[in-house]
Order: C-alpha cells, then sequence, then structure tokens
C-alpha cells in the first residue's frame, strides 16, 4: 500500500513526490503521440484495470483523455505487481514509462510501465460502471462529471462556447458584460429572483438585452454572454432555471438581417464542434450525419403559415397562442435543418419588439427551433426604435416608466433601427450532443428544487 | 429637416432607407482603409460638426471609429449644406460617399460626401463637449459610453478578456462555467446576496473555485469566467460590487506552478493589449512604457520579508494583520513589476488553503499586486487534499458540514494537490488602462446604492 496521503497532516509528500522524482517530462494524455518511444510521467486517475496472460493494463485518465498503461512480466514477484493490486477505481497515481506505438491501443499508444507512485487508494468510489439512478447521479454530480459521457458532453460545450466567442470577435462584434443585478425585469415579474441591494430591491438578470441596445448605439455592434435566470416553477427536459446565453445586438440591423447573423451563428458552431470534437461525438453516439445536413437559408414561415402546418399535425392551437414544446417539436420534426418562424402576434411577445409596418398586430420576432425536436435556440427581433410606440407599449404592460427612462433616451437621442437575439448555449450543446436531457449540459445544473452540489 | 421618424408610427421608414437607397456598400469605419477611391455608405451618428473656408466637416462615429466626412462647396446652396445646419451632436445618420486618403485626416481617410440621410435629428444630448459631474454622468451611462474615453477603456477590456480566453483555451484548459446560485458560502457570509431559490435560500456565487476544484479532479486543468457578487459596504476606488473573475485551477499543481501561471497570463494579456489596443492606450493617455516593462520571474517576496519594508514606509502593519489598500499600494508603488506576495498567515485566508508543511502557521498562499498602486490582481493558492484537515478547518470555521459534503469527497476519491487563483477583469483593465476608478472599466457599474441604469 502506498497512499501517501493517509494519516499525514502537516507533511507534504506530494510536493516531495512531484519535485523529486520529477527526472521526465510531465506530459498530458491528449499530447502523447507527439513523445513516440520517449519516457514520460502523466499524473491521474485509475479508469480501469485488467489482467490477460501476462499484461497487466492500467487505464490512467487525466482529464485531457484515457491512455492504456502496460505491465508486462511472467514473474508474479514483478515488483509493479503488488500496486497493480492495490489500484482502484479513481486511484490517484503518477505513472512513469515509455511511450510505444500500438495500432490496438485507445488513441494509438500506450505507456509500457517502468513505475507508479500511488497518489492515494480510493476506497468505495459511489460510481461505478453499472447503472445508476438519476437523482443518485445528480447527487454526485461532482464525481459524475468523471465520466466518459459527461466528459465528452462538456467539451461539446466548450467547444460550443468558443466558437460562439470567435465567431463575434471575428465578425468585429464588441463583447459588452451586461449586468446581472438589474433594478427591474425585462421580460414579466413572475419569474425572476429577488434580492436586497442594500437600501433597494434588485432582481437577477433575464436577459442582457435591453443594456445590449444602449451599448451597440455606442459601439456599432456587439454581444454580451452570461448566465441568466429564470424562477419558472417548470420541470421540463428543456428547461434549467441558471443557463447561458449568448446576445448579440447590431445598430442599424433589421430583422432579415437578423435571421442571416443567427443563421452563420449556427453553421459556424456546427462546424466547428463538426471538425474538432468528431471523437466526443462518437462517444456520444451522436449520428452527425442531420448535422452535416444543415444548409443555409434555413426555411422560414410566418407564424400564420405555421399554424396550419400544426393544425394538420394535431395541434389545437389557434391564432394568438403562442407556441408550446408540442408545437416546437411537431415543427422541428418535420424540417432536416433548424426553421425560422417569424411574424408572430405581437401581444404574446415582449413590449419592445418592432410592429411589421404592414400588420400592426403582428411582431417583426423570429424564434429559431431545432431540428430533431429539440425546440427554440434562438429568439430574436427588431427592436422599437420609435419613441412614442415605446412610450405607449410600456405603458399598455404597466411597466414602470422611471425605471425605463435610459432605455426611453435611446430613442431620444440619434434613434436607429436595430435588431439582435438571443442563443441559449444548453439547448444548442443538448442539440448538437443529442443528449435528451438539459441538465447534462452544464456541469452544475440547477434545476426545480435542486441546488446541490 | 429630414427627421424621418417624427410622428410616423406604423410606417418603417427606416427599413425603405436602408434597402432601397442601399446601391452602396455599408462599411464599417474601421474597415474604410481598405476602400481607397470607392463609394461607400456609413451609417451613424454626429459626433461633432464644423465648418473652415470652403469645406464643411462632419465628424461621424459609428462604434467602430470615427470618420471625417467633408463636403466642399462655394455655393450656399449646395444641397447638402442645409442638411449639414441641420445637424446635432448624436443625430443618426447615413451618408454616402467617395473614400480619399488624406494624411490630415484622422485615420488618413476622410468620406467625400455625396448624400446624407438623416434618421433623427438628436435634441438637446445630455453629455455636451463641457465638464459633467461624475454622478451626472453615472446617471446617463448609457449616454456617457458613446464617449471616446470610455470607448477606449471598454475596447481594452473586451481585449483583455479576449486575451484570458485565448490563453486559456490555447493551454488546453477546458472552460467549465460555475453555477452562480449555490446553496452555501465560499468565503465567509457577511457579503453575500440571498434570493429564496424555491423552497431554500440561495446566495450569489462570490467565487467559482470550489467548483473548479471538482472540474479540475475530471478534466485535469479547467477554468470558469463568470460574474461574482460581494455585497460589501465599501465605497473605494478599487471595488464593485458585480465584477468578472476567471479562475483557473489545475490538479496536481503546486503553489509555485500556480504562481508561473499567472505570471504567464498577465504578461500574455499585456502583449496582446499593447499590440492590439495601442490606438484605445493613445486616447486614454496611458503612457505604455511601464507595461512594456514588465518582465518575468515578478519579484516574490513572503508575508514575512514584506512586513518589515511596509513598516520601513510608515504602515503599522503587525504581524496577523492583513494586507489593506495602504499596504498593497505601498508594495505595488516600490516595485516596476507586479510582485507575489506569498506565505500568508494562515489564520487571515481562506479555510481551504494547504498550510505550509515546514510552517503549519503559514498558507500556501500567493497575491499578485500590480504595479502604479493598483492593488491586488490575483489571489491564489495551493488547496487542502488531505481530508482530515480540511475537516479540521471545516470545523474551526463553523461552516457546515453537510454543504460541504461533495467538496470533501474530492478529498475521498483520488486526492492529489492542486492549485488556482482568480483574477479580477475590472481591476486589470483599470491597471493597464490607468483608469483612476474601478467604475469605468465595465459598461454598467454596481456600486454601493448604485443599480441604475
Amino acid at each position: 500500500m502506498e497512499s501517501r496521503f493517509d494519516g499525514r497532516i502537516w507533511i507534504d509528500l506530494a510536493a516531495h513526490i512531484l519535485y523529486n522524482f520529477g527526472a521526465m517530462k510531465w506530459v498530458y494524455i491528449e499530447e502523447i503521440g507527439a513523445y513516440p518511444d520517449q519516457d514520460v510521467e502523466v499524473r491521474g486517475w485509475v479508469y480501469n484495470k485488467r489482467s490477460s496472460g501476462k499484461v497487466r493494463f492500467i487505464l490512467v485518465r487525466d482529464g485531457t483523455g484515457i491512455l492504456q498503461t502496460t505491465i508486462f512480466g511472467t514473474d508474479e514477484s514483478h515488483p509493479l505487481f503488488k500496486k497493480f493490486d492495490a489500484l482502484t477505481q479513481e486511484t490517484s497515481l503518477i505513472v512513469r514509462g515509455r511511450v510505444r506505438e500500438d495500432k490496438r491501443a485507445p488513441g494509438g499508444v500506450e505507456l509500457s510501465l517502468q513505475d507508479i507512485e500511488i497518489l492515494q487508494v480510493a476506497q468505495d468510489y459511489p460510481i461505478t460502471p453499472k447503472e445508476h439512478s438519476t437523482p443518485f447521479l445528480m447527487e454526485h454530480r461532482h464525481l459524475w462529471l468523471r465520466s466518459r459521457k459527461q466528459h465528452a458532453v462538456l467539451q461539446v460545450r466548450a467547444e460550443v462556447i468558443k466558437a460562439i466567442r470567435d465567431f463575434f470577435d471575428g465578425r468585429g462584434f464588441r463583447l459588452m458584460d451586461t449586468p446581472i443585478l438589474t433594478p427591474s425585469a425585462c421580460e414579466g415579474t413572475t419569474t425572476l429572483f429577488e434580492t436586497q441591494y442594500f437600501d433597494q430591491k434588485a432582481y437577477l438578470s433575464q436577459s442582457g438585452q435591453l443594456y445590449n441596445e444602449a451599448t451597440a448605439m455606442a459601439f456599432g455592434k456587439v454581444y454580451c454572454f452570461g448566465p441568466t435566470f429564470r424562477a419558472e416553477k417548470s420541470k421540463t427536459r428543456r428547461h434549467l432555471i441558471e443557463f447561458w446565453m449568448v446576445e448579440p445586438e447590431v445598430a442599424f440591423a433589421l430583422l432579415e438581417d437578423t435571421i442571416e447573423l443567427g443563421e452563420d451563428l449556427i453553421l459556424f458552431i456546427l462546424e466547428r464542434v463538426l471538425t474538432r470534437r468528431k471523437s466526443d461525438l462518437e462517444e456520444l453516439e451522436r449520428d452527425a450525419a442531420p448535422l452535416e445536413q444543415v444548409k443555409k437559408p434555413f426555411l422560414r414561415l410566418t407564424y400564420e403559415e405555421a399554424l396550419p402546418k400544426l393544425q394538420e399535425k394535431g395541434s389545437t392551437i389557434q391564432w394568438g397562442d403562442d407556441f408550446g414544446a408540442p408545437e416546437e417539436t411537431i415543427i422541428s420534426d418535420i424540417y432536416p435543418s433548424p426553421v425560422c418562424i417569424t411574424h408572430f402576434p405581437a401581444k404574446i411577445k415582449a413590449f419592445y419588439m418592432q410592429p411589421d409596418p404592414e400588420r400592426p398586430d403582428l411582431a417583426l420576432a423570429v424564434d429559431f427551433l431545432a431540428s430533431e425536436g429539440y425546440g427554440e435556440l434562438i429568439g430574436g427581433s427588431q427592436r422599437i426604435h420609435d419613441l412614442d410606440i415605446l412610450e405607449q407599449r410600456i405603458k399598455e404592460n404597466n411597466l414602470p416608466r422611471e425605471a425605463y427612462q435610459w432605455y426611453l433616451d435611446l430613442r431620444k437621442y440619434g434613434t436607429v433601427p436595430h435588431s439582435g437575439f438571443g442563443l441559449g448555449v444548453e439547448r444548442t450543446v443538448a442539440w448538437i450532443s443529442k443528449i435528451k436531457h438539459i441538465r447534462e449540459t452544464i456541469p452544475f445544473p440547477r434545476l426545480l428544487y435542486r441546488i446541490y452540489p
């Protein structure tokens, strides 16, 4: 047994190990292919082990990949065999050996071991290869993250976020972080988290959009990208209480411009993930073909064109009703690429949306519905640029005028038409990964009644 | 007068203008140098205007730059002169003309105007070139953002953030977003924002670190980057209630590794901003020389080495006292590069910090103090990897054990030494921009008693 940490309080043996045995180069598994026939050190955890004839295999994970390491020997007194026997799942260790190319090994290389340094033998790791219930896994989310599938989804997530930022930065958009603590609501007040902000009330932001409109007038094209919060008492596989959203806003852009921007963004994200996260999609058994087929322009349907199609498929929706999950699913099941639904009834959309000049009862809004039943990815619109219309809308919606004074100012001092949208990161990741439940698309999901870990 | 929006409720003239006059290419000012001798369209706002002999100048801003446009004519009946006369500061407009190279013009090009389309004449824009009080500017932050200096600071901010993300993504760190809504406190409970999370209390996160430790065990090297919140009743030029922080965490890294990572990060950020935001630093009249001189390794001083230097300069600090703003200022004024202070008394540092094996009364912690009096940029440490020590610390600090069960699990199942730090974005931007007050480093600052706009 070599658990160096057991019972040692003040003596940092780890430091000793890391510095004094460090004659070999510490490499990450994802880079190990660059060191053929060289001696290297890998630091990580036991993912699995097995024996087969004269070979002992240890699968070591270090967070960047899983590496097959081998001990070969016929003599049962081999010094590493005793250490091998002590290894349990998630035991932390440092291994050293020679990198060998081997076509049969996962990743094409394996490490022929010369030394094993055990840091801590993990006892009774709760997540075993057998099936566990979802509540159990959620309760152990901090450990569940180490599993292959969770790993793959979260690497897709990181790639999606990187793609989004590169897309906007590459097109000259300025990142303008908008505040989380806000004095008033953007869309309704029933689903807001409230907190005491010194001598007044504050609410957690549901969208950075109103602030984006101010920064768009200052910087031309901007985006914000941060967490948003909805205190919704809904328990569906598509909702999170806390989720990340990117929101671009462009001065002088009309509805059609924002639709094209959304198309380009989605195609950019898909291309990145399909190129760079192929192995993760394979791990998730995600058939890439439907994603590879996504092409622009996406189909555009007005709300009124969509209604009969929905009714045909059994929906009871009537003019003036909002789309629910069933309607989104019907639409997204019909078409292989995302579909843009536009020109919704103004009364079911947010107060700040520009009315259609020819049909003032309609809003110049767009929802992008993902293919394969994943529902809304993007919601956007052209914004009201006219001071009088905006004042009227604020009155109609009984919003406190004082809180919106600054927002009205944007229509007084050089108003211009402008448009933007919000894309939900977790919905996008769920769609691309073809994950059933959105809770797996974020490291620590916040769900109805769940805030641990 | 051509204010197309005045009094028009339903007819979207803007769309008409943008689509029917669009024979010329719409370009952004930052790209206009690529169109010499071509006819282009620019959409923006009047920044300033003046007449000089036979030339009328309009400075147009579009968020990406400021362009000098000219109308030349001897005949007072020139059709554009009447429009020129109507222009006020922040009037929104579309101008069309030919791009001409002109060494005397700011940016080296100017636009010789053929057409002006006025969208809205701005009346009585509140921010004039004269001096305004800070409360007045803060109250009009949504408009103040259009000013040159604010523009420059926020472009530096966007560059700093891009640099941080590129740095970590380029080094194989996985972005793992940590939750804002958390069931318990990371560092103390007195400065937390509280909210009702369905049937229980939740708090706004002050740090993603504890969660980072879980994701680091799953992904090896990770970072989180998001807004954090401190309900501190302090009113200094260095504090924001809501600010952004990037926090890397690395499995198997020791204190010295995390110091080197912090050095590399700061140098990477500086190099990016000095290369790409030269003109913004000039706009801010920021002497780049002190930043160009920053080199690694940064000076390292232990807390106990720093004490006599502080006392020499008049500080009354005694062993066991934490550094305050005066101490940070003294240190950062002495040295031209940031200084790393290490090995603080454990009792003034967070419960999760690894004790020095040779001096258990000291914590393996580091603070990076910026040069030029800008105070703490980075706070980091090696974390406790030993279950027993951590249990003891949780008890000593009267923290609720149940809430930390998952955090303790990380020490049970394959614990390894690990380290990380947090770098505050706004402090970094303030230092690089040499801005006096941190409130100008974020689009919509949240300060004590200020949450509007």
